[in-house]
């Protein structure tokens, strides 16, 4: 699969969250961050573009209970109905947004300070999916990353690598068999050391793999018998 | 009560809706006509200009389910957090949106074309309101202008004058109080004989009020036999 990550920030050399999201999603091979600004647009080349990837993130800081203008303008002037019809329905294309927010992401809800929930707010990008026959995925949102932890922030970069690259399935194996690929595919990066304690860690999870779809079988015959 | 209309339209002199509409509305004293586009804003003097109005009405054409880039950039570049805390806010302001669509407004539901209905998907202007402590007007659509019957048009330009001057009541009473008003104070720019009519409809709208009051009066009375 690849994934190609649209970008809208007025300034995202100067957003330390922009900054740490690129960082973390830049070295994975199949993903494409491409940048958008206010300049002109060349709707032909982007959608050329949109055509190539199975997985399109728009990438943006909230403002205004929306993305920012720029985001607007490109969509504006890259999506026509004979693009829609031609070249993107029927596809199996994915459409993701990576939000980022300057106030807790608990706010947003019926009854708290901001209202509506982050669903509600981006129904114009699940209305456009939709158009699009587009799978819609869950929205990524990131929420006052200037006071996160660090361990917070660990978590928050392996989240973000898998909302680009893995399959969107919620289920515990797809996150194992995601952690499998990525480790073996990359370990060659690291050092000699380092590449020991990986692949021990890829040993105990292939066998706690076993060990799980041996109890599986288990708790099914017991069912069985239950009936 | 003032009113300015922010209109949005990348090219509203050539669109027969926007000029319709904009025909419909400029004679009136109390309407402002504000054209906004892709130039360079001056934010401070925008400011100044909302907060001489008690309704501000955004009048655009829906493109992606959504407000034109060129209305999200004005909004971005013009609303801060110290001008709504400073301004807007606790000044019983209200916020109204004129969308012109391109398709059936019966297409916005579950299960139809559009999938989502217009309140859902203007949510973020919603949320804008709530966040300024404005009183979020019903929105006004116009959904296939040009298939409308001319009798359809003059419903419809009432009902947009409405929207831009009428009092945010849902009474039949408020709506006749609104013809009153407006017939008094636009029929000297008719002809005589034009004026001769309005007066014989004036005076049978307030005869009708009289014997509506009366029976009123009367419905109450018998109810409180009733109990």
């Amino acid at each position: 699969m690849k994934t190609v990550v649209i970008v809208a920030h007025p300034d995202y050399s100067d957003s330390s969250t922009q900054q740490f999201l690129l960082e973390s999603g830049k070295h994975l091979e199949e993903v494409y961050y491409h940048f958008i600004d206010d300049k002109e647009i060349d709707g032909h080349k982007e959608r050329q573009l949109l055509e190539k990837y199975d997985r399109i993130i728009f990438q943006f800081p909230m403002y205004w209970y929306s993305a920012p203008y720029e985001l607007k303008k490109w969509i504006d002037q890259v999506f026509d109905d004979s693009f829609i019809k031609g070249r993107m329905e029927g596809e199996g294309k994915e459409l993701g947004l990576v939000v980022t927010l300057g106030v807790a992401e608990e706010s947003f809800a019926a009854g708290k300070a901001e209202k509506f929930t982050l669903s509600e707010l981006f129904r114009p990008f699940e209305a456009l999916a939709s158009k699009c026959q587009m799978i819609y995925l869950p929205i990524f949102s990131v929420s006052l990353f200037h006071y996160m932890p660090e361990v917070n922030r660990k978590t928050l970069l392996i989240k973000y690598q898998q909302y680009l690259t893995k399959s969107n399935e919620g289920t515990f194996k797809s996150e194992e068999e995601w952690f499998i690929t990525y480790l073996e595919k990359y370990r060659e990066r690291f050092s000699d050391e380092r590449k020991g304690r990986i692949n021990l860690i890829l040993n105990q999870v292939k066998e706690n793999r076993e060990t799980l779809d041996d109890l599986l079988v288990l708790v099914k015959e017991m069912r069985e018998d239950a009936y």
